[in-house]
């Protein structure tokens, strides 16, 4: 390796694209269009449609192990051509690119995001982050379309960020960005916790939003679909039985072992999922 | 960035191999093999079995937003071990590699392609084109398979045009290369459009043959399934009901907000789409 | 390209982690974080949920294709957290990272492997291999998780790898890794071929363990489901009725021609193939 010679620009790509269409590879080809020299890598483009606080979940469980200096888009776009904001965000540990509709939330500390149970909202900025629209048609691919802006104004900004343009050069200063309440349980008067089932992944386990570190030190169990599935094992592999464990990224997640908790419960993403001591 | 180094060659790949089985990874370690520095780009790998049609679809959705000079393997292959021709094609915006069964048609010109309605067939090529047969054995992987031409012919002849090598040191010219009539809708002459769905994306939007350049200036509806679908609204989240769009690559489309307009209406890839003044 | 200057690194990752959920990336994000110039190929991430024989085939297809000095995370785990070791090894055609479960056995020759109908074992190193354990704290992500020891573990083992860090200072030396018996059929007293089914791929190629240089020289057939397929066509396309072929691993396949061979058999991975002179 020239050791010397610095590394290529990191562009993340999240959408609820799937892989079965042309599209992530348009946004791709823009991209490489513009700055050949982009890394490329995929989160994931299996968001389901139009989920964007699924696409939070996936972002905050990836993004953060990415080097500082990546540029992150995240591409779930319900409104798309309806005048919603395109923003370009600055963090001290990376860039974001995304429509205004809270697809970028896991870009911000959760303190600066509404607080839990409250609706998506415009929110103020804190101080080491920036937002500025992208608005400037120098830097969109035209004509811009009504209905792919992935492809003609998120990709491109992604592209010239990654080029070192500045994002004030992008469009107009922005106070603040829409953003979604953390994924965080609610905690009752009486200690129990109320939350959701957030997503449930490939091997069937389902997590909730329920946190590690707002467990109960006694033994309890999740109410989930009416049964209750008892905490707290370490491993998959202790999950002989439907068990509560905490995942990787933090949260607790229901999981059976040689088998598939969410279809054994019956479970489905938004599902309520209640924490009682046991 | 070395910004005065050139960048690295281009290869994108659209297959109907799947990312379930382990045939686009020996494709890409051929490829790396050859030339390390090769940048692989998917297209897509979820072409549906043996659809040479689909497969021009998603090329021609894709392969014109990346650089000129990128190289693009197609690889759908239906006669693999059978005697169809292997081809290289050079075109003014890219080389393409694919069996001469019609998987290149989204590389020609329109006009150069068979007209509407007609069967694929080898046609000659504009002044700006050149093909050559993938022939010669230095360029392929030995022994060269009667099962996996992607991996044996394709994978090499690509990563061999990246370095350097000339097309045609792969084999004999060709005067013709075989095509595929372009997708677009015939006209009628009451001014009818006779169309099909091409394809069906993730988001459930059945997207027709008929072109935003074809459309008549007054309403218009189309005909899927026995349904009329009315047109025209211009973004997703406006589809509050069934209706027609125009899609990001230019093509009529059946759009559904909230919703699977392909289910709703029961069509699948093939059925005719009818479009008439409403 | 500046053919002077050395090519990046080449990680290739194996897993069941499946494209929907953030674990792959986050698994580049940590590999990218420790090496921006590592090149990240992913062999596949559809093994069937913690299916080790079956990222075995995918793998022993894949890797060969890959250039030597190539380093592969194949991370199937289903005992994750519950102390089975980490390993990686070194062989004359590249490293390979991995839990000690058997994941890595296409890593080794078969010679090296137990013999056929024997259980996954630990068994010695032949002489140009040398395995260690990833042990060392240093080149782990901290904390290591119970649950997710690919991005916490083998992603930091390849990617300190890729950076040159020697393999001896991952941990201590092993003598032995577990590793599968080769796929292979048993062949019997009578001449006949006892296989199975070890994969099927997207066409509905039902692919056996029984080998191209195991065939008889005379016709025959092979048992699948009570019905018996007949051999041996060259080609895909030839496969007009239900047939058998060589696929481009080098296993005897079931295949039909626009059909879907394993639909129409009936078979699943793990059924018996037996294979009888006609």
């Amino acid at each position: 390796m020239a050791a010397d010679a610095p590394s290529d620009p990191i562009i993340t790509l999240t959408t609820d694209f799937g892989l079965s269409d042309p599209y992530v590879a348009a946004m791709k080809g823009v991209i490489l269009g513009l700055n050949p020299r982009a890394l490329l890598v995929d989160i994931t483009h299996e968001v389901r449609p139009q989920q964007i606080l699924q696409a939070t979940f996936m972002t905050q469980a990836a993004w953060p192990y990415f080097p500082p200096g990546a540029i992150h888009a995240v591409v779930v776009d319900p409104g798309v051509g309806m005048g919603r904001r395109a923003v370009a965000l600055e963090t001290p540990r990376g860039c974001f690119v995304g429509p205004d509709n809270g697809a970028l939330s896991a870009a911000l500390p959760e303190e600066a995001r509404p607080a839990a149970g409250q609706k998506p909202a415009p929110v103020p900025l804190p101080a080491s982050y920036r937002a500025y629209a992208i608005s400037s048609p120098s830097y969109m691919l035209r004509p811009v379309s009504a209905t792919f802006h992935g492809r003609d104004i998120f990709a491109p900004a992604a592209a010239h960020l990654s080029l070192g343009v500045s994002i004030e050069e992008l469009g107009e200063r922005l106070d603040t960005i829409v953003a979604l309440s953390p994924l965080r349980a609610r905690r009752n008067a009486d200690g129990s916790l109320a939350g959701r089932v957030v997503h449930i992944d490939r091997f069937g386990n389902a997590i909730t939003d329920i946190r590690a570190e707002d467990l109960p030190a006694q033994e309890f169990a999740v109410e989930l679909r009416g049964r209750r599935v008892p905490g707290l094992v370490r491993t998959y592999a202790e999950a002989t039985v439907l068990s509560a464990l905490v995942g990787s990224s933090g949260y607790l997640e229901a999981a059976l072992r040689n088998g598939n908790a969410a279809r054994e419960l019956g479970v489905e993403i938004g599902d309520a999922a209640m924490l009682r001591p046991a």
